[in-house]
C-alpha cells in the first residue's frame, strides 16, 4: 500500500514537473493516476513541501471547479553562474576575435544549453511586468528570444531583415544603426498577431540601442508595447542609450587592444550570489 | 520515517526529470539528498518501476566508479497529436494564403508551445542515427532546428544566407532553389566546430530538396556529413528530390484552387496512431 502510494507520487511528480508553468487540471491527473481527487490533494500537499523545503521549485494550487496545479522550478543558480563563467570567459577569448574586430559567438548563441540558461534569467527579470510576446530581429538573437519565450510560456514574434513576399504585405522601417554606421531596415508581417501585446525586446547585443529602439517604433504602429528590452551583453559605452530602459545580463567592457573585459550586470550578480563564486 | 522517504523520492524524482538525457552522477545525488549511494539505488529502483510503468519514460543506469542515471522521457503522444492536427489544419487555412500564394506560418514556426513537439518528432527519428549538430539556414527554420538539438542533446550549426562580417572568414556556396527559381546563396564561418561531424539537416519546408542539397555540399567541405535530412512539411511534387533521403513529418498535395490539403507522413501516424483520430 505504501508502496503504492510511493510510485503514485513519483509518477505524479513527473507529470507535474513536466510541463513547468502550465496549469495541469485536478480531474484530468485523478484520471489519469486512477485516485480520488481527495487523495489527490494529499499527495500535492507533500510533493509541495518536499519540493519546496529542498528548494526545487513551487506548487500553486488554483481552486474551484476548474482546479488545478501550476509547478514554477526554482532558479539553478549553480548551473547559471557556470554558463556565466563560460560566456565570460569566452566573449574575451582572443581567439575569437576575426581580423575585422568583431566576436565570433554564433556557435555560443545556437547551443540550446548554453544560452537556455541566458533565457530563463531573462524571463526571471521580466515576468512580473507581464509579457505576451518576445520579439527579436534576425538572426542572432533568436535563440535567446525562443529561451525567454518558452519560460514564460508565450510566443516569439520575428521581425525580419528584409520584406519578404511570402509573409504578405509588411510594415517596415529604416534606422540607423550605431554598430555598423549604416542605415538598417526591419519589416513586420501585417498578419503577426501582436496587436494591443505587451513585448518584450530580446537580443543577442546592444551598443546604443538603436536596434531596440527601431523595434520599438516599428511595434508601436502595431499598437503593440514595448514593455521591456533584455540583451545578452551590452557595451558600457556609450553610456547613454537611445532607449530608455534596458536590462543586459553581461555587460562589456571594451578595449583597443584585444577584447576588453567582460561581467554579469548588477541585477544577474545578485540573482545568482556571483560575488562569491568570483574568487574560484 | 515513511514520510521521510517519500520527500526524498519526489526531490529526486524532480531532480532527474528536470534534466532529460543529462547523466546525473550518483556521488553528486547522494550529496544532494544526504543519503547513502545504497538508499539511492533503492529509490532509483523504484522510481525508474513508477515511471516505465505509467509509460512516462525510462531510467537508464551507468554502473562502475563514474556512475550515473539518465532519464529520458516517453513521447507524449496525445500531445504530438493535438498539435499535428493544428499544424494540419493552419497549413490548410485560406486565410492564412497571401495574394502572392504563400502560406503565413511564421508565427506557428516561431511558438515554442507548438514548434517544440515537432523538433522531438525529429529528434526521435533521427537518434539512432547518432548527431553531433543539427544544422539549417536562416531563418524560418531555426526554431525546429533548435527544438530538435536540445532533444538531441547537441548544439545547433547556423548557415547564413550571406557573408557576414561578424562570422570572420566564411565558405560560401550558390545553388537554383527550386521553389524561388533564383539563385541562392549560404556561407559557413570557418570557426564553425563542425570538422568531422555528423550533422542533421533541419529545415521548415522543403520541395524539390535543393537547399538540403547545397547544405550537404557546403557541410562536406568542411568534413562533416549530413546523416540524415528532416523538415516540417515537404510538398508531394515533384516527387524525386535532388536529395537522396529526407524525413517530412507533414506531406502537402498541391491544390491550384485553394491551400491543398496536408496530412502527416507513415512515419509519423505510426509513431502517433494517427489513424485512430482521424476519425474525430
Amino acid at each position: 500500500m505504501s508502496d503504492h502510494r510511493q510510485k503514485r507520487l513519483v509518477a505524479l511528480t513527473r507529470l507535474i514537473s513536466a510541463n513547468p508553468g502550465a496549469q495541469l487540471s485536478l480531474t484530468d491527473l485523478s484520471h489519469r493516476l486512477h485516485v480520488a481527487k481527495s487523495t489527490l490533494s494529499e499527495d500535492l500537499l507533500l510533493i509541495k513541501e518536499a519540493l519546496e523545503s529542498q528548494g526545487l521549485g513551487h506548487i500553486d494550487s488554483q481552486v474551484g471547479a476548474a482546479g488545478g496545479v501550476t509547478f514554477r522550478p526554482a532558479l539553478d543558480v549553480e548551473r547559471i553562474r557556470e554558463h556565466l563563467t563560460v560566456f565570460v570567459r569566452e566573449l574575451t577569448n582572443p581567439d575569437r576575435l576575426t581580423p575585422d574586430g568583431f566576436l565570433y559567438v554564433t556557435d555560443l548563441l545556437f547551443s540550446p544549453e548554453r544560452i537556455d540558461v541566458m533565457g530563463t534569467l531573462l524571463a526571471e527579470r521580466f515576468r512580473p511586468v507581464g509579457v505576451d510576446y518576445v520579439a527579436t530581429v534576425e538572426t542572432r538573437g533568436i535563440p535567446l528570444a525562443l529561451s525567454a519565450a518558452r519560460a514564460l510560456m508565450v510566443d516569439m514574434v520575428l521581425l525580419r531583415r528584409d520584406n519578404r513576399l511570402s509573409e504578405g504585405s509588411s510594415l517596415s522601417i529604416n534606422y540607423l544603426s550605431g554598430s555598423s554606421r549604416r542605415v538598417q531596415s526591419m519589416s513586420l508581417a501585417r498578419r503577426a498577431p501582436v496587436r494591443g501585446g505587451r513585448i518584450l525586446f530580446v537580443d543577442d547585443f546592444m551598443q546604443a540601442g538603436g536596434t531596440a529602439r527601431a523595434a520599438q517604433d516599428l511595434l508601436g504602429d502595431f499598437g503593440a508595447q514595448v514593455v521591456g528590452v533584455g540583451v545578452l551583453v551590452a557595451t558600457r559605452e556609450p553610456k547613454q542609450k537611445v532607449v530608455d530602459d534596458y536590462s543586459a545580463i553581461l555587460e562589456w567592457v571594451r578595449s583597443d587592444e584585444g577584447p576588453g573585459t567582460v561581467f554579469p550586470t548588477e541585477w544577474v550578480q545578485r540573482l545568482v550570489e556571483w560575488e562569491g563564486s568570483l574568487e574560484s
